[in-house]
């Protein structure tokens, strides 16, 4: 039997795939083959199907998610810049301190760093009190989705943050590795997603002032 | 600053990982390019360290992942024999119910089927009450290791059986679904995996009934 999951081209998405793939496969030509291209598309789905609970936005997670991670790999192997220095922030939900630490962090650099991130055991979404206080600094969170801590991000990364979870990523020679102890709060309240989010705001601060320019 | 993760050489794994996936390559050789090959390697590598926590067997467990994982899809592709139904069983952690399932599945079709698990959220290691309740049927559960689902599993199966986690799997055509709705024991005691295994036992050996043999 086949289990029905909303609409018909959603629940049965192959189709939807492949056409994301030949274009991601167009658009990375040169760089990465077609067959590679496609499995990237459908890992990055069934990663984010893990524990997703909405599967109409799916496929277009997939796709962005797919997106960023070959950049982050053409990156790392010198097929696309690496104009600025990248910094990855994992934590185990990628649905509050990691998003925003990242957020933070190319809000203040203002293009002169970029941050990613992402999580052990990512869950659903975004915690909504996380999205609101930053929402208070004028950053829009609304694109933000959890995501699996995946190789390629790590390999484009100059500094890695994590959060709570240093065993959690791949240590790999000539990056930077930090690991952030942050207070226990929660993001249930308001109250405790600014106290979080102005902790982090330092502690990015201060990263962002021992980042060297890149050559 | 560099984590300390244990020896030397696996606190780096970059070296070890590349010389797997250089072994890997060469066995795939005609069916996968060697770039695709590696990124298998390094992202199995980077899933199962998520949740890991003794990284001392993480190279070898990744190798173990990713020989799997590029043997579904080359059956599902058409390059390695599909000789025998796949069946797929999915839960959360991947410690207890599928790990369990498709362990008796295996022993009771000898041959006749195969079964691979995955979890839609895995934790460190298998229960080792569910292998201890194995155990009693003499199967050994040593090389049993709690795995993300992943889509080339998917693809390759024939049948896929998830418990308690319906969402978590990609639909595609062409495949058998079921959801398995089990008791709420958990696998903390003998007596509950006992009668865990019992009930899945009962339920693979039905399912076996029903698995017409391959042309």
């Amino acid at each position: 039997m086949d289990g029905d999951k909303g609409l018909p081209g959603l629940s049965h998405p192959d189709h939807i795939l492949r056409t994301i793939a030949a274009e991601l496969a167009e658009k990375f030509a040169g760089t990465f083959s077609a067959d590679m291209v496609e499995r990237y598309v459908f890992e990055s789905y069934a990663a984010l199907a893990r524990t997703a609970r909405v599967s109409a936005m799916l496929p277009a997670l997939a796709q962005k998610f797919a997106t960023d991670r070959l950049t982050a790999l053409a990156q790392s192997e010198g097929a696309l810049p690496h104009a600025v220095p990248e910094v990855l922030f994992v934590c185990v939900e990628n649905a509050g301190r990691s998003q925003m630490a990242a957020a933070l962090l190319n809000r203040r650099a203002e293009g002169r760093v970029h941050a990613r991130s992402a999580g052990a055991s990512p869950i659903e979404r975004v915690y909504p009190r996380a999205a609101e206080a930053m929402a208070e600094l004028g950053v829009d969170m609304a694109d933000a989705y959890p995501k699996p801590l995946t190789d390629d991000v790590v390999r484009a990364a100059d500094v890695v943050i994590t959060m709570s979870c240093p065993d959690a990523c791949p240590v790999y020679a000539g990056k930077r590795y930090e690991d952030w102890e942050l207070d226990d709060a929660s993001e249930d309240t308001i109250e405790e997603a600014r106290r979080i989010r102005n902790e982090l705001d330092a502690r990015v601060d201060k990263l962002l002032g021992q980042l060297p320019a890149m050559p």
